[in-house]
């Protein structure tokens, strides 16, 4: 497919800089086109767009956005192998992981379009009037609703899933926003043809072009000016912490203060419990290495960390897995040269030692798995050696004793995910998962924390670092209410009222009532 | 009851500075008697007794906390006139309107203490395993749980329902955290009873007494050094615009921000249609003026803005049943001197003219019901008329036409209320509820904004600079979730899960299972 290497803006491909960017070819290490950079300019007027269509997209009903949300999914499919192909191009991943990715996308758009059919999601809440109490009790009805534009900042290594139609996206449409997204630039072309999909979808549903923008570029400047752009309500972002906490601040120093929702990744340690290691320590050892190879590390809930008793023979069942994982390409330069860094602080320390791996290539984002280890006296008294280092590369902490542990247990930052491998009634599992609990979003019994399951019950999330707003999710169904705010109505009459929230319950949601949940009319 | 005019921290009253400050009594307009401020270290340890309490009160159940709550309303009840008259002395807001405080107050303790016992509140929800899947799907379970150390910023005008024992302090423990309050420092004595109450509840119930401390002291900078002590997890605030911002800024500039729930109060604009002015012009300028002369206008939703279109008679209803209003007393020295500012700089503005009151006495809290009026152009075009004047003041705002008053609907800012005032099947009224709807928290048809309804329904919140965060209520039940967070348990076995997520729904609660609402076990 023939390809603009233009923004979306109102509509239309835009391009009215002489600026550009480039893509890259991760396995042929090699620069692959020049994409035009979108001007401050542009992205104010995509917020524009944005910020006029939102008084028709929101007074869509539920079933009309998830026929939209459809209509998408239908959009990307019909791509075919040209969107595979592509991303591919771009991200190295493999044409199985990105069929599979794909697979992922559609069917959370889907999640969502089903949440809306249902209609439940917005949590309806009516208390009804009681004018014989002193004082009179009014009628009062709440339910969530959109927010208005929202800014996503798709990730780049989920190329599909968190890209510009990832959960982000999708979920701030569900909700009733307008979306404006600032493509990531390590994949132009895989976002321009997300955008065509999407611009497709508007078009066969009759909802206006400017409800969603893309936004080309590479510059700190352009994301800037976005974030910044006092019509946008609300960020969605996946990615580094140091560009995260970048946004977070400058949305905090706003006229008007907006949510960040940031994800921003972790270690996702791992505790292995010394009877867990005494019965099945070389099957964990084999777990983690694949787990840490997987997309060649590239995940936010790769096992950074791995934690237990000192035990030489696991130490070499671990590095012997770690050495013989199959090698991948991380996506682009520059995650080669913040993974370099990263290996090179860690190995200016003298408490740490390599067990595996950690010779980067100068040449080739072909890289090893590498394993590296190091004292619980170290971890429990040196913050660096909590830092994620974003690639194939695992820190091994030897504990002393049980108590050092728990001591590694009770000092972890915020993480998106802990694991503990434990046996049937192992002393150990609970005293581990009370304290663990406090730093993550999601704890895992006996698995690995790569494989994000897109559920109702996912937790994609936890405490500063990982993320900028631990009470929500960025994965699951629950991913909508980052974008959606309650209302209350009170003594308003029926034919003014949403329909969620009329006496008589038309879509057979569940609603609170009077403190009783119930599917009934009034 | 004689009191120490301390702080309590980690279980003693303690005072270990010779600073003071003092309260002051609104009637006589003068100081009452000097309490200890406390210093920075004791702050300090206030938050680490929160922190080590967190393990314990974390693992209370629901009923065991419930059972806390309601001792906490017991024992305020059984402070009995001790308790009101202290109030009245330090806030001037007379007994009839302290003693349905306290009810309020002990009410909403209950109704947290209900939630509790009912149990749903946690939002379970449960994604149960599907091993011939490929990948196998997990089992995924999530629920609500505890963040860790609150800090309570209470109000200065609900010494008791935003007090030291209001709807934050309340909230906060019952979702399962340690607070930390920093007690306004307009009524002290008031603040001290009221952490006498859970002092004796603490110790009845066997709970640590340093799951709740009092910080006593009226600086600035002690206030800034609980909001950064990074072992705070979230704030609850109800204040001033300029003090709620400055908490922000400093949350957001943390090494680990946190979320500032913040109430900063709105103009609360009231719109009144010409099918309504012609109806009903006079019975809503007397309902109007009681709105406004109610509390001296010390309420987050006073109607400080009133809109319609340009009506002689009207204005002339208004006016006098503004005059004819009971006057009553402000809170606070600090309180008139702002509302005298907010004045000054209302009528410096050539565009404003005086309609009643606006003679601030400079020897009395006593103060005249005032309102004032410009035309919707000026309101349109001058950001100083948006300002909320914290008192008993109403800005008259005067439409050409009703594109004017639609235009003046899409120009308020983020408010905590708006209110329309239509008549049946009136033209006007749809299109204005549908651009108020994204500027407030709560919509109001017919009615007036005072009187904040505390129920499962309510939404006391809006879009800044009403509050911090929009999305979430500091009145009614869901302002539990304020101080909460999802936490997602994977493949944990029954005997490690909390009792809410166990396949036994021992609690008959309401959970989402595989999709489906319901309260079965698994």
């Amino acid at each position: 497919m023939n390809l603009t290497k233009k923004s979306f803006i109102n509509g239309q491909w835009q391009a009215t800089t002489g600026e550009t960017f480039s893509n890259h070819n991760p396995v042929t290490n090699e620069s692959i086109t020049q994409y035009a950079s979108a001007t401050k300019t542009d992205a104010a007027n995509a917020v524009i767009g944005a910020r006029a269509s939102f008084s028709a997209f929101k007074k869509l009903s539920g079933q009309e956005r998830a026929a939209f949300l459809e209509q998408i999914a239908i959009e990307i499919e019909a791509l075919g192998d040209d969107l595979l192909n592509t991303a591919n191009d771009e991200t190295g991943l493999g044409l199985v992981r990105l069929t599979g990715e794909r697979g992922r996308t559609c069917n959370q758009i889907r999640a969502f379009a089903n949440m809306l059919k249902d209609g439940s999601w917005v949590r309806a809440t009516i208390d009804t009037a009681d004018a014989n109490r002193t004082p009179p009790k009014p009628d009062l009805r709440r339910m969530l609703r959109p927010i208005g534009p929202v800014l996503v900042f798709p990730a780049s290594n989920f190329p599909l899933a968190f890209g510009v139609l990832g959960g982000d996206t999708a979920s701030a449409l569900a909700a009733g926003n307008p979306v404006v997204i600032k493509a990531h630039p390590a994949h132009p072309a895989t976002s321009e043809l997300c955008m065509i999909a999407a611009a497709r979808a508007l078009e066969k549903c009759n909802i206006a072009s400017n409800t969603i923008a893309m936004v080309q570029g590479s510059t700190i400047e352009l994301a800037q000016t976005l974030v910044a752009n006092e019509d946008i309500q609300a960020v969605g972002f996946t990615g580094s912490l140091m560009a995260g906490r970048s946004i977070m601040d400058l949305a905090a120093t706003r006229t008007t203060p907006i949510p960040v929702y940031a994800e921003m990744g972790s270690t996702n340690p791992v505790f292995i419990t010394p009877d867990a290691l005494a019965a099945r320590g070389n099957e964990i050892a084999n777990g983690l290495a694949s787990s840490i190879a997987m997309g060649t590390g590239q995940f936010c809930t790769s096992p950074g960390v791995i934690v237990t008793l000192e035990n030489s023979q696991f130490q070499k069942q671990l590095t012997d897995a770690i050495n013989n994982a199959a090698q991948g390409y991380l996506l682009h330069p520059s995650i080669a040269s913040g993974l370099k860094a990263s290996v090179d602080s860690l190995l200016k320390n003298e408490k740490v030692e390599i067990l595996a791996g950690t010779n980067l290539s100068e040449d080739s984002l072909k890289t090893p798995n590498s394993l590296i280890t190091t004292s619980a006296q170290a971890f429990l008294t040196d913050n660096t050696l909590h830092v994620e280092a974003f690639g194939p590369i695992s820190l091994l902490v030897n504990c002393k004793d049980e108590q050092e542990l728990l001591a590694v247990a009770n000092a972890i930052h915020g993480n998106l995910t802990a694991t503990i491998h434990c046996q049937d009634n192992d002393a150990l599992a609970t005293p581990l998962a009370q304290l663990l609990e406090d730093h993550v979003g999601r704890l895992i019994i006996n698995g690995y924390p790569t494989g994000v399951e897109v559920c109702a019950s996912q937790q994609h999330s936890g405490p500063y670092p990982a993320c900028s707003s631990p009470a929500t999710t960025s994965v699951g169904s629950d991913a909508i209410s980052r974008f959606a705010r309650f209302i209350a109505y009170q003594d308003m009459p029926q034919n003014m009222l949403p329909i969620e929230l009329q006496d008589k319950n038309s879509l057979q949601i569940l609603r609170q009532i009077n403190n009783d949940y119930q599917r009934s009319d009034i």
